[in-house]
């Protein structure tokens, strides 16, 4: 295979530790001329689905490239790693899932791997940081243009581990949805697609009733959140094409009380 | 125009989402073998006084580059994205007054124009997250020395948003400034050049008298904070050439209740 | 001597300022062809022990480089800049200790030089900020392939500043050693080598007793920290080869209450 001039790296692995800079280090030996994009590293630790929706959601505005993702709770349990052809890139990482939207968004799974060729990580491998010792050398052994087959054992894709996908139907003029992602401006992303908002009979300039738990509350379904007035709250489609709600110039998941995976129901205002 | 081989970036993205990494894909695609540089994304949400101060202090010390700064709270709205040439840089971003302390840094502007090609851009064009699909973009255009007058529509540089210059004015023996920001030592930067203490008939070694509120101190005025014992206060020119006010292995912002903003004033010590 | 392609910066300079990126402009301008690798900003302020520990820990698994390392709390006073060969690599940065461990792990000091040759400085110098305008440049020059001896007077290497070991030591059936640090997880680091366990007539599987202050706990000696069930203490083999306690999917630190420079002794349970 041609090589990939580009690794990107998402972790849980934060930046106060050297546990990024070992894996920067180990993908440059190997590879020394692929650019290296950092997602981030700042995934909640073990937060599997946080990581696979900012994966998901990045990895279309990046170039070509091998994408490690490591947020890895079971790490040196049984869990296999592999490594995930999909369109024109290919993915690395723990098979727990944190992998599956993003390959979903690539177009879905070509073929996989087993990460079961040790002549390719780093020895002595421990038993708690694979990113350094197994993800990363593979993933940049393939950014030089080795071949999938070289990495291990074939995976069926059909036996890849894929997270549920996150809940939205449309039932009795209402769209049901959960908080995909709070980020850091405190705007809350819900798993509802924008092009849903029109199957309620609504759209920008109209008004939206957001039910979550008990509470009920309308605000304006606009372009963006710095439409309304400072502290008001507004829905907007987001940068993902999902519709978020914020408070211009605040934080509406502080003010919402709403965390991930809260369920939110939304319907035009009558 | 020759290519520039270099594109930074400031921002209030934060670390956490992949907002950041989007920029970094996008501009890699378009212009890929330019150099990244971060400033910072952690400029507080929204703060364009302080994103504007960082870029002014920071860009001195940069290659020449095209200089990406996004603090926005106005995205989506009719605030003009521009593009900036002054000396041997150029700067992208929301006409908000982001710039306009590095602008004068590097010289002054010579020509500029409006972002207003949208051929450059990234299609769909998000209305939140223009960092991602406009600004991104047509600075890696202009990396790979694409001329200014092909961004858009000629912008008066007279005409571009400045922020007011933080205010330092010496009268009656005193120099009265304002806080410029505080560090992640909790040195509190001030609005006063070191070059004005001269004018209090004040220097190296001597003591000055900081009056801020009701509340009065005095202080050495020293080359270094390090030249006090651990815990005492002292004043010092820091790295940006602006008086300083720390206190040695401890934080002066929180001793002292100083945030951005507050007015100081200093005399020489009778 | 043949150019190195990469220089590293570790420092506790924080993300939110320009300061690193003040640095790596720097650098950039002088080694435009250098490949850059953050080990960490976020070492704690001042803390040269804990800067000391993730550089000795990280630098094995990066290439051959110019390692800058400022953790500086003596800047401005008579400490000494050095720069230091060591095996394949050249480490820069002030004469306290915080290169010592790093030093040691790279095989002990070849050479070292003073950095007193002003000619290759930043000028003006601040007195506050000798990573850009002193330690950065330097070593810039120094992976551009300047010898050593063009930095400054020689340094007699057993005269460089060694912080003390971390202690680790066996008696009477125990381990003693103290927490080297705490990882993003809350996993607490202890000086105390992995293979030290086996002294005790202990091995993996089996179960140690953890003696800290008055408190007494046992917990299982195993691979890895996912071999228990969530919210159970373990101790394990990290991946820097010391033992670590760990709550699996939940922070040791905050549940032992275990700082950095805690005691901790440990034995085979009877």
């Amino acid at each position: 295979m041609a090589p990939y001039n580009c690794l990107t790296f998402l972790t849980d692995y934060g930046l106060e530790d050297g546990f990024v800079a070992a894996c920067h280090g180990v993908a440059t030996r190997i590879a020394p001329d692929a650019r290296i994009i950092d997602l981030t590293h700042l995934v909640p630790p073990g937060d599997v689905r946080r990581g696979a929706a900012v994966l998901a959601q990045t990895v279309p505005y990046l170039p070509p490239a091998v994408h490690v993702a490591v947020v890895d709770p079971g790490v040196g349990t049984a869990r296999l790693g592999v490594a995930v052809h999909a369109g024109d890139r290919i993915f690395v990482g723990p098979d727990n899932g944190v992998l599956s939207w993003a390959i979903a968004a690539a177009g879905g799974a070509d073929r996989a791997a087993q990460l079961s060729n040790s002549g390719l990580w780093l020895h002595p491998v421990s038993s708690t940081f694979h990113g350094r010792d197994i993800f990363t050398p593979v993933a940049a052994h393939l950014a030089n243009g080795l071949d999938l087959t070289a990495v291990g054992a074939e995976q069926a894709v059909a036996d890849l581990v894929t997270l549920p996908a996150p809940t939205s139907r449309v039932h009795d003029g209402e769209v049901e949805g959960e908080v995909m992602s709070v980020d850091r401006f405190g705007n809350v992303q819900l798993s509802i697609a924008a092009s849903k908002i029109g199957l309620l009979g609504a759209g920008f300039g109209g008004t939206l009733v957001v039910r979550c738990g008990r509470r009920q509350l309308t605000m304006p379904y606009l372009k963006t959140f710095a439409a309304v007035a400072p502290g008001e709250l507004v829905a907007f489609a987001d940068s993902a094409g999902l519709v978020s709600l914020a408070v211009n110039a605040g934080d509406a998941a502080q003010r919402l009380g709403l965390p991930p995976g809260a369920h939110v129901r939304l319907a035009a205002a009558p």
